[in-house]
């Protein structure tokens, strides 16, 4: 057979897995920060594979800019915030996030909720501004779209669906609580082997960890449930969404019971490298046999005190290896340090050795998918919770920001180099990552053309969705059980006393005749 | 870019989803009848793409015949049954299973656990004859096999894994009460909206199906337990199955909770329809516009009453259509008999326009994938449970053998395939199977392959399976909740009351002096 045969033969049975249908046309509800670019992924992708993606996107919007030249449309509507404004909502947040006292833990989650609150409300004023705009809503209304992509972590997707009357996807990372994931989506998450999100504990637990997991259980369903109540009267219509795409893969995440409609395209982000500029390819060169250390503490932290920063760059200068830093400003020789930098190619650089990190998913499964060891700094949010993970894998050293020494990273640094069995798990992480049946674009975009297809994905919806939390739980049922039982014995209890005190009243009416 | 160069990309492409690796070594701890038949689509796959693959067959085997040629490996042991002995104990399986009464409930478990515990003891038996033969398991461990790959439903494979020390598989369709997957495999089921297997309710349930389903769940977790204790035994072995490959999916199933190691490859082993005899498809032709009609009642039932073949083949005489029927006497012009009829040709054949079946589950998956509308007529095990998944999936009408008469069969039959909504929600079904990111053959091997590869998939593996059932539904946390909330409490009160007597006495005290 011809190698064109072949080609073609192939295509073919590709065309089988990934064919595209017609093209969709796909209306997008994001967020910002690391979660647009998350979403942005995926949207490349569906533009890539010949769909048409309209992205809402307020005046106000920090990341989503809609001038830089790109295939995905921008829909730009009015927003009652200012820029300056939206983006001091935000500073405010990542600031409060930071700040939050991890102890005691009733006040710990008291300031979250408030966090939660401040954020979930600002995208509910956005979700208003476009729900109540008409001749916006007309105007979607007529582009007749095929379906919502919506990051579940903030409210408006499932309103759109219902007012454009079109099926709903979501893509989501997590909630606190996993509030969404188990209301909305139906997700069981049993106490005893599932730590709780951004309890830092693994699935290994002790007997007084999982007294803990429990306390943050309670604490969170009691705590996140008050101010979370916009998203959880949402319920109704998330529940109406057809698959959740979940941003995590069982490299990162322990194993947890999941759902049909649930996908996990953990990853799906991470590209090989690519070759690097002439200028950083001539950095990571002249460190020869030592290699290179990759250090960022991500886009959304701007600046550190000067001790903090004198700390980290004294320990980067007593290491042999070459160093990529971003964002500090004491630095010695074999430091560089870059406003930002090509993170996921440079993890992916033959040379690179190890990963200084502040924990953000995103770059965690760049150093996954390279199988880079690291050294975590978790600064706020779920990059705790990140790190601990990575650090029960094997494929990391923790510190923390605040109090660590120039020791304390030095010798970090040098542990997740210079003992094997780091980078050892980092590849074995890595392998997971490769090794999969599909890629998990691939998957995502599968589902994504899947529900447009079949204007559904409804033999995969649980039929919990359908019952009340009463209901779910069987309490009813047992309620009814355990009342039939009584009356039965009551029943059976009343019908022998009075057989007895019948039989009783008849002796001792006998014993009187005689 | 030539196509040469294509056909090369693509080739690099696909072997990233399907790289075999290094071809491997499988044993196979199989089981009889439609088992075998499914094992073995799966072991045909692995020899095709260049693995090795042995079956344990015992000298009393029924259906696994070393004596057909293939490429499969047969490694055939002495047994203490003899072939006439072993034959016998199945068909008074079959015959009890037949007759097992519906009703009253706690009968029907009774009579069942003897069943189970005939099939689980005969199993065992077998399983004798091989840890027991040394100079068989020297011959095996001596063969450097790289997985133990077994069906669940009968002991053997765990403690073959253990003995070889190599990793284990499972394909399994499923265990009454779902033991097995509940406790070896960590699976949940809650009630509320999973039906028990073989309820015959469907996910949708009234509050009192709910009832029914709890009492199901309370019965089966009663009765199957004192009797399937061998395998329960075995859970600390076959919790360290690292995967689990399901026959089932989403199409036939109703979703409920999975975990990352448990695949569902319901439907593997459908094939596209291939051209039939010269004679069936003459046969097929002749029947013009009306199409055909094909019936079968299984392998596993030999023969039934003359009043019975005369109901169902006087209901078929009277339709227009074509019958291809198996096994029985009583016929018409417009019906051919067959010993044996190649059942997925016949379904997938254009000309076929509805499918009488006992209900098996391979029968049902193959009338999923060509899309055919079914009268079902189950007669024993989970034929009723899968007649009543299809019912309520809207392909199917239910019939009752030892009840129904002609006109009763006549009419299903008209309904399935006159009510058009009928042929639509098979085509639905048929769609849901087709329609997958992967296919389930290819979805099954891979994971064989990747267990190979990397000698186990840990990284799925439910922390749930280090717990006992105690420590799973965190009784003992909550035990110590209360029991530390009851403690503070009483020694608040105490404090209280002896502060308070204090108060008091000092009151009384200061009193006396005044």
């Amino acid at each position: 057979m011809s190698l064109e045969w072949i080609s073609l033969l192939l295509l073919l049975q590709l065309s089988c897995y990934f064919s595209p249908g017609s093209a969709g046309k796909v209306l997008v509800w994001p967020t910002e920060y690391s979660h647009w670019i998350n979403m942005k992924t995926i949207l490349d992708e569906l533009v890539q594979r010949g769909h048409e993606v309209s992205v809402l996107t307020s005046s106000a919007s920090i990341l989503v800019d809609p001038n830089k030249p790109s295939a995905i449309k921008f829909e730009i509507y009015p927003s009652s915030y200012t820029k300056h404004e939206y983006e001091g909502i935000f500073r405010k947040i990542i600031d409060d996030l930071i700040h939050l006292p991890k102890e005691p833990v009733w006040e710990h989650f008291s300031l979250m909720q408030g966090v939660i609150w401040d954020y979930s409300d600002s995208i509910l004023k956005l979700c208003k501004d476009v729900v109540l705009n008409k001749k916006l809503v007309r105007k979607l209304q007529e582009s007749k779209f095929d379906l919502v992509l919506a990051d579940a972590v903030g409210p408006c997707g499932e309103l759109l669906a219902e007012l454009l009357k079109i099926p709903l996807m979501y893509s989501l990372r997590f909630v606190p609580g996993h509030k969404i994931e188990k209301y909305s989506g139906g997700l069981p998450f049993p106490p005893s082997y599932v730590p709780v999100v951004m309890s830092e504990l693994s699935d290994q637990m002790t007997f007084m960890e999982r007294v803990k997991n429990m306390l943050y259980l309670f604490s969170e369903n009691y705590l996140v449930y008050s101010h979370y109540k916009t998203l959880i009267s949402l319920t109704f219509l998330m529940r109406k969404a057809e698959m959740w795409l979940v941003r995590n893969y069982w490299d990162f995440e322990f194993p947890h019971p999941v759902l049909p409609h649930f996908e996990f395209i953990g990853g799906y982000h991470c590209k090989p490298q690519i070759i690097s500029s002439q200028e950083i390819e001539e950095f990571a060169q002249s460190s020869g046999e030592n290699g290179i250390v990759v250090f960022s503490l991500g886009s959304m932290v701007s600046n550190m005190t000067e001790e903090r920063a004198n700390v980290i760059a004294s320990a980067l200068a007593q290491i042999p290896q070459k160093v990529r830093y971003s964002k500090t400003r004491y630095l010695r020789a074999n430091t560089r340090l870059y406003e930002w930098i090509p993170q996921s190619d440079l993890l992916g650089h033959p040379k690179t050795k190890a990963f200084i990190t502040h924990g953000g998913a995103n770059g965690i499964y760049e150093a996954i998918y390279h199988g880079i060891p690291m050294v975590g700094i978790p600064l706020f949010a779920d990059q705790p919770d990140n790190v601990a993970h990575m650090k029960t894998k094997g494929a990391a050293v923790r510190l923390d920001f605040s109090s660590m020494s120039s020791t304390d990273l030095l010798n970090a640094l040098k542990t997740v180099m210079h003992d094997p069995s780091y980078k050892e798990n980092a590849m074995k992480l890595s392998r997971i990552q490769h090794d999969q049946p599909m890629k998990p674009l691939d998957r995502a975009v599968f589902w994504i053309e899947f529900v447009m297809r079949h204007k559904r994905a409804k033999h995969l919806r649980p039929a919990s969705h359908d019952l009340n939390w009463f209901q779910y739980h069987s309490l009813d049922v047992i309620g009814f059980l355990l009342a039939s039982t009584a009356v039965f014995v009551t029943t059976k209890c009343c019908l022998f006393h009075c057989w007895k005190f019948a039989k009783t009243g008849k002796k001792e009416k006998g014993s009187s005749y005689s």
